[in-house]
Parts: structure tokens; C-alpha cells; sequence
């Protein structure tokens, strides 16, 4: 993704570890994307009624994933507290999202896809909070 | 906020305490709104070099309570330990934002008027947590 | 909502009619977290699947109004090409997703209280934009 | 992106062309990300106070970019008239913040950068727009 070049010409320092930092926000963005995707398709599908608590875990995934991924790509004046609890959030929620959709990957293959992604961003966050300490 | 008239009218039982909810879903989403516009607010002042710091918290505050409120909104099928994390990275965001906007409360009266919603929002969210245990 | 506090508090000249400003920020947000919440009621309902377009439209719905009202909301170095388009969006949005909640208001409670809602926010947007020209 | 991945798995019919919509989907995403990080980046910059209408009009377009790339994400049950909506307003908006980071382009490769991710993302809105009818 194309934010990762604007940060190589940002002004300010890079706080954080740079290639951490780099897969985290791809993947925050990417994971937000995905889980908006899973749930729509979720909802679309004939036996919905079993996949609510899948597309409720979804949405709440994308919104925290989005935010967070804002919140990552900012490098002017961060608030490592913030970053870090920030990152914690959307470890919790992608893991908890991988796990329901996990439920459904072998009836719903977006699920399974779901699932992949939700690992690595859950991953992703967490090495980058344990880089910020 | 008309969100309370919905929640009201859920199929669903709430699972947490109804009026500490309200509250929290009503300060979230104002303190979100709130937050844009004083990072805009603080944009727009000629002294905006002094600011960089309450703008960019601004805006980590205001992604972070949106999706917050999201979360925090819905009650079908919720996960705890997602509402959880949720609640506490507002908690983090909204005091680090409220801090540095207080800062400039003497000289800029929206850095006033936002540090006091700031504080409003973490106490509502602290408050909440407190009742999830 | 605090908001308006803030624009009244705001360095930069407020391009557009005041009152009109303050109703459709206003609505804009109040309309978003609705939506987020009438989503999630229709989701938890037993015949959930009758809902789906209910649901679907209320995700739109939902996003587009948060999106509108943050960039309403903002005063410094305003686009009035981008207010205007910003503010057609959220106007269709509103109609489509009213027009569908309103079929189901008579079973459903709360997508009666959703269409009227998304029936305010409409009209305060078509309001603004009137009077942005 | 791997929402791509979810939308050849999702059980609806899609109702656009499909290469233009994967096309549209990641500009969406790819422009929202991207301007965040130009908004910040201005932010950054010791020169600030003259990239006021530029961080303005990135924070408007990435906002934007975000909840239409949602939109037009969504396979079930889509309301054409608020796809074109949303098409369109963010068409008006990348154009106005490409048109003016181009303006500091010279100056700052970052906003080098965002106009030409701003550009991509208009045309493949335009794009879809035009097969939309």
C-alpha cells in the first residue's frame, strides 16, 4: 500500500520500528477491509441466522481495525500510550473475530479467508506492541 | 442521542447496565464529533505550530471513540473481552487528548470546552468498565 | 451535542448558515450511530433474514453520515464542491435507507424510529445544501 | 488486497463489472490510508501553516474514501442510486485534495505522493461510476 511511502518521506522521525510498523498498518487496513467484506457476504448468505455472531465480530473488527490503523500511520507527535492501548484493542478483536469465523471456515470459504487475515493482523499488532514495550 | 430509543427497542437483553451505557454511547459519539472539531478548530489558529500535538491527539481520539461507540452500541451476540479492550484503549485515548487540550485551555476556549468532554467520555467509559468486571 | 460549542469557539469564519450547520451535524451523527444501532436490532431479530436490505442499507447509511458530519463539521479551508457532494451522498443514503426501514416499521419498533431518523437527517441536509447553492 | 479474495466467495451476484469494482474497492482503501498519512505528514512539516487547506482537504477525502470504499464493498443487496451517490462525492473530493497537494508537490514528496494516489482513486471511481449508468 501506498501510505508506506508517504511515511518514508515524512518529517519526523519514525518512533517505532520501521518494518513492524509498515506490516502492522498494512494490515490493520487490509484486515478492516476484509472483515467489512466478510460480514456483508456472511449476511448474504442462506443460512445468515447462523453467522450472526460472525458478522457482529466483524463489524465490530473492521471499525476498531480502521481506527487503529489510523491511529498506527500517524507518526507526528505519538502518544505511546495510545498507540499501545490501541494495539492491544485490535489484538482482541481480531483474535476474537478469527476465532468465530474459524467456527465457519469449512461451510463459508470468505470465513476462512476471514480467519487468515484476522491471524495476521492479531500478529502483525502484537509484535509491533511488543517492539513498543 | 435517538440511539438510546433503538437500544430500547432491541430484540436482544442488554447485557450491561443500561444507564451507564447510555451514557457511554452518548459521550463517545460526542466526544468523537467533538474532537474533529477541535482538531479543525485548532487548525484553523493562527498559532496552529503550537497546537501539532493537540491536533494529532484530536484526531486519534476522535477515530478511537467512534469506533468505540460502535462497538459499545451493539447488542446482539457482544464479546466481552472485545468491549473490554475497546473501552480502555477510549479511557487511554481520551485522557492523553484531554491532558494536552488542557494545556491550552487558557488560550483557546474550544482546547476547554473538548478537555472538559474528554474527561466526560473517560469517566463514562471507566465507569462502564468497571461494571463489565 | 458539544460540538456546536466548539464552531462557536472557532478562529475561522463560519462560511455557511449557522443554524442550518448546527442541524445537519447534528442529525449527520445522530443519524450515523442510529443506523449502527437499527443494523444491529434488525440483526438480533428472529426473522433477521427479512431484514437483510434493512440491514444493508443501515451500514450504509451508517458510514455515510459519519463521514458527511466530520467533513460538515470542519470550518477551516472548507471545499464547498466537496460539501455539496458530501452532502448529496448522505441525502440518497438517507432516502434508501428511510424508504426500507419504513416497510418494516409497522413489525419492527425500532426502524420506525430509524426512518424517522434518516427522514430529519435528510432534511437538514437538503436544507444545507439549499442553502449553499 | 485480500477483500477481493472475499468478494469471489461472496454468494450474492455482483452487480458491476467486476474488474472495475476490485480496481475501485482498493483505490478506495489505498486513498483513505494514503491521505491520513499526508494529513499527518503535513502536519509534521515546519512549514505547517502554509499546508492548512491541504491537511484539511486530506483529512475530508480520507474520511470520505473510507466509508464509500465500504459502500461499494458491499455485495448484498446494494442500492444502485446510493453507490452513484457515494461514487461521486468521492470523485469531487479526490480531485479537490489531488488539485491541491499538487500545489505543494514540489516542495514535499509526500504530497507528490497523494496526488497521484488522489488521481488513481478518481478515475477508478469515475470509472465504475460510468458502467454504473
Amino acid at each position: 500500500m501506498t501510505v508506506r511511502e508517504i511515511i518514508e518521506r515524512h518529517p519526523r522521525p519514525i518512533s517505532l520500528d520501521r518494518d513492524l510498523l509498515f506490516r502492522c498498518i498494512d494490515e490493520c487496513f487490509d484486515c478492516s477491509a476484509t472483515c467489512t467484506a466478510c460480514a456483508d457476504a456472511c449476511l448474504g448468505e442462506s443460512d445468515a441466522l447462523e453467522l450472526i455472531r460472525a458478522i457482529r465480530l466483524n463489524l465490530d473488527c473492521a471499525d476498531l481495525c480502521d481506527a487503529v490503523g489510523r491511529v498506527v500511520t500517524r507518526q507526528t507527535e505519538p502518544d505511546l500510550g495510545v498507540v499501545r492501548a490501541a494495539l492491544e484493542a485490535c489484538v482482541v478483536a481480531c483474535r476474537a473475530c478469527g476465532d468465530e469465523c474459524e467456527r465457519h471456515a469449512a461451510h463459508h470459504d470468505h470465513c476462512r479467508v476471514c480467519t487468515e487475515v484476522c491471524r495476521r493482523c492479531e500478529q502483525a499488532c502484537s509484535d509491533l506492541l511488543a517492539s513498543v514495550g
